[in-house]
């Protein structure tokens, strides 16, 4: 299909199917708010626990689920306070609010890509430059100023003295602040992953492009904690698939996409072996849930473009109606995050490592003599005492000198080397106290989810008519089955009735229609990708009296059709369901093909 | 158990084994916010997908997922800006917030159950009466105001001109604001059911007792639309399922529990047939996921005590520590919501129903004489002639005087009658629009699986020591299968790693343990309520050099332990996470019991 029609017609058969549409449109609507309508519910719901199979219960990491609001100190000391801002500036004649960085790429003289790298003085600097006028009303932005805005949403928690509170802007906070309990489940022992899939919010400056750039959406985080001096990844169970990479490089270079395997992209020092693991797993992944890897890519971050905390990071991206749109981050945070929670808080982000054998080492010590430094330096003396102890272990040397410098209460005072009762014991240790690394793969579901609908979205022709079908994977798909019967008849109805209860109380999500024809019925399965339709007629109706029912099942993407007992029916929905391609189920079976 | 330990013991487990915990403690947390461990996300998750098989795919309904922030005009809709509150008094000392009905409930003197009933007006009165005490520093809030506090939680939608949203207080109303287009997808035809499982927020003024008072919590709720004039229950499902019910006359009248079945429950009037219905599915739901029905109740509530939309409510109720805590409640709404979205958004709530025979009718009309009004009236004649519209189809009798009266811009006019041209036609309807009515179960997942904790705790003694254990039901528990080599031999753990992996690739949720004796790795495991314990010994291995590998497994509750062939493994363990009992599944099987 025409690529610059794939969002008009995802988006009308977002709304039609029941898949996703404007949240409260009866009231006019709120911006950058989605509603997942029974389809797209199920759909969404199914890839979520296609991508905990994966992530989570493969591997055996753990998952947790925090609440969506968290109170100040913790967006304070992971940075989202001061840094999680855009650029906005507002129309002097009609009001409307733009992200000014935006306006600067979009401008037709422009020749930036990533204003935001630029800077908010440069940027204001390029709307006079450039020219920019208001894309609503058309009046001038060139003198307007370019302020920071603060993305997350703030409410306040509990009555009067409240507290302030804000929505996540991503789960992985949730995950950071727990860390001290989260190693005491995985025994204090490194590498463990903890996940956690949920909702997370951005107060867009102007939400945009369907499920693209929305205010309330779901993440499915996986913050990988490693020690980064000895663990690596099995690089060995990925090695061979095959990357298509678009390096900081090759951007920079004017280069397009290089294919490498795992392997390659390691050796050759394009990728970081944990970041390169994980785009291995996922690569396969992403196939797996439908994503056309023929409009696929990962790029890796130019340096100005990488959020506060991360060292590294690649993108997975993939491509809806000419636009490159991010799906995953994968990031090394390092210690980032629990580093500065731990300064924050005063608690311990770390973990014990045990050495293979104890260590030996020389500690430098210090005994106050507070019955002098009392009298002599009154409330100081304490303070000074503290410092003495923390000079010990940065700086022993400087103990050899006869007075020694340390800061307490703002001043500097020149201590007597004798009342510190400088020393150097013999210590055994048996291990240390480090603050692991992380390694994370962010997936943005709503997006992958807008990709599978775009991605799977096909026209055809069946009996000269032209149809459209979703071609989804059958593990995801939102209706499994439609049960059917051929014509509305008592008989045949309560035949079709009694197959349905028996595939719901299967755990099968099953449909049921008898309104239109029957190639009506078909045609509204095919678009929301139901794999299977299971039609009951007379003849499935004659056998049933004795006990030899078959109903037709029919394909959704070849519309082949087989007669099967209904007795064997629950068998051969499970083997589509796990994934057996229908012909090769039933010419594998040598069924009756219709 | 001691039952005033309970919520300590359940607090603890909580804690130490990750089912949940206070968020942020390493910044002091924050009051009524909790974050679900690794243990408890998963529980809480199987939870959510059992209520899910039963409420929504057996029964064919749909299923949505709405942000969880909604612009204003719904909550004015719903009625929730204006009567969604709590009585609040502060402390004039310390400044402590508290709930003045509830220290009016609380107080040793007071006779009072349910003080909100009374109107705050009177509960500041017995502020004052009984001489209530701050509880946390003894000042007398006698002379105190008490105010009316919104319990949702506001925030800013966009920049600049925001407008405001709020945390939704409950999952429904983002069911009921997007009506229009659900009954698209159930193609018109009433009944049909909509059910949301996800976050709800409500700001207590005082969150308390672990799970059951808190301000971010999941409900799983389910909105069935029926016609209330032809739409009954499949009764015959449930008829004889018997319900613990405490009716309100019960209540008033100091009595306590009788049990009635589903059918003896309507024919007597206690019940209203759809209300029923869902008590008896719902009772026997509880009692899969584990609740203890000697500790649960139905509970009808008073008439001062409902929500401002129901006509009848009855709560599910589960003793917890003593108390009985609300954890469902089965509303019917009526047409509240749809009436109000209706009014407040100016589009259609309604269904067309189909008459069975098309039916003749006579409905007045007018056509008024506009070249004659317009003069005459001038810019009220526009309005004027729609008065007279809806004058016609209101009164059609008041045509029959020389003059009819009608209002317009504030004022009334006699207007001529000739001008308005009445008359009646006879036309054919094939049917007419209606408001559908609602029935509402509303689970509190959180209360539930703080319930099915305590429920399901037990201490015993094995061979001779104590042990704490969860019996979980087999499909809600969180980890379901420990695998653990018996001694920490390479070969050993090379065999448990390969049985983990086989078992984690078909989906199950496995844990790995080799650490410590196999006794303490089995209590582990009981404590968080693993059903089977998979363990390799040196027989496995050597009997896997001839293909023919066995390991033991162990059944929780009873420790009774079977061995079996790893080739049977994914085949038992499906059957033990179907609900088979394990004494069943190794009788029945004839294997060897160690």
């Amino acid at each position: 299909m025409n690529r610059e029609d794939e969002l008009a017609t995802v988006g009308e058969l977002g709304k039609r199917r029941g898949f996703f549409f404007g949240t409260a449109e009866a009231y006019g609507g709120v911006g950058g708010f989605f509603t997942y309508g029974p389809e797209g519910a199920a759909l969404k719901r199914n890839l979520e626990d296609a991508w905990r199979d994966r992530f989570v219960t493969r591997p055996g990491h753990m998952e947790v689920s925090a609440p969506d609001v968290l109170p100040e100190p913790v967006f304070e000391a992971s940075g989202h306070l001061d840094g999680f801002d855009d650029m906005i500036v507002d129309c002097p004649a009609c009001g409307t609010a733009h992200r000014a960085d935006h306006l600067v790429e979009d401008h037709p003289d422009s020749e930036y890509e990533d204003a935001e790298a630029l800077g908010i003085e440069r940027v204001a600097e390029l709307l006079g430059e450039l020219g920019v006028d208001c894309p609503d009303c058309g009046a001038s932005l060139a003198n307007e100023s370019v302020e920071e805005f603060n993305l997350m949403f703030e409410t306040d928690i509990g009555p009067g003295s409240s507290q302030p509170g804000y929505l996540r802007p991503e789960t992985a906070q949730g995950i950071f602040v727990e860390f001290p309990r989260l190693k005491e489940y995985a025994r204090g022992q490194l590498p463990f992953g903890v996940a956690q899939v949920g909702a997370a919010y951005r107060n867009e400056i102007a939400p945009r492009r369907g499920l693209i750039r929305v205010r309330a959406f779901t993440q499915a985080e996986l913050e990988h904690f490693i020690d980064p001096e000895t663990d690596e990844p099995p690089l060995d169970d990925v090695a061979d698939v095959e990357l298509p990479l678009y390096s900081a490089a090759a951007q920079e270079a004017g280069g397009g996409v290089e294919t490498r395997t795992v392997r390659e992209a390691v050796d050759e020092g394009v990728v970081a072996p944990w970041i390169a693991y994980y785009l291995g797993i996922a690569r396969d992944w992403y196939a797996s849930v439908g994503v056309d890897m023929d409009r696929f890519r990962y790029r890796q971050h130019r340096s100005g473009e990488r959020a506060h905390y991360a060292a590294d990071c690649w993108d997975a991206e993939t491509e809806i109606a000419g636009d490159w749109v991010e799906v995953t981050g994968f990031a090394i945070r390092g210690d980032y995050d629990l580093t500065n929670h731990a300064a924050a808080s005063g608690e311990e982000f770390t973990v014990f490592k045990q050495y293979d054998e104890p260590k030996t080492v020389e500690r430098a010590t210090v005994d106050p003599d507070m019955a002098t430094l009392g009298p002599e330096y009154g409330d100081a003396a304490a303070e000074i005492a503290a410092a003495l102890e923390r000079l010990a272990a940065r700086d022993p040397d400087a103990f050899e000198a006869a007075t020694v410098p340390v800061e307490a209460d703002g001043e500097t005072y020149e201590v007597d080397t004798d009342l510190a009762n400088f020393g150097v014991e013999t210590v055994t240790e048996s291990g240390e106290h480090i603050t692991p690394h992380v390694i994370e793969p962010s997936f943005g579901i709503g997006r992958l989810f807008y990709t599978i609908l775009a991605h799977n979205y096909h026209e055809d022709e069946v009996d000269g008519e032209p149809r459209r079908y979703l071609s989804l994977p059958a593990e995801l798909a939102p209706t499994f089955a439609c049960v059917a019967p051929l014509v509305t008849d008592d008989a045949l109805v309560e035949q079709a009735e009694s197959v349905r209860e028996e595939l719901r109380a299967a755990g099968f999500a099953v449909d049921y229609d008898e309104s239109g024809s029957i190639g009506r019925r078909y045609r509204r399965q095919d678009e929301i990708g139901t794999p299977v339709c299971v039609t009951i007629d007379h003849e499935t109706v004659e056998q049933a009296e004795h006990d030899t029912a078959t109903v037709t099942l029919r394909d959704r993407d070849t519309t082949a059709q087989a007669r099967v007992p209904v007795a064997d029916l629950l068998e051969h929905l499970t083997a589509l369901r796990a994934g057996t391609e229908f012909a090769a189920l039933f010419d594998r079976d040598g069924v009756e093909q219709v």
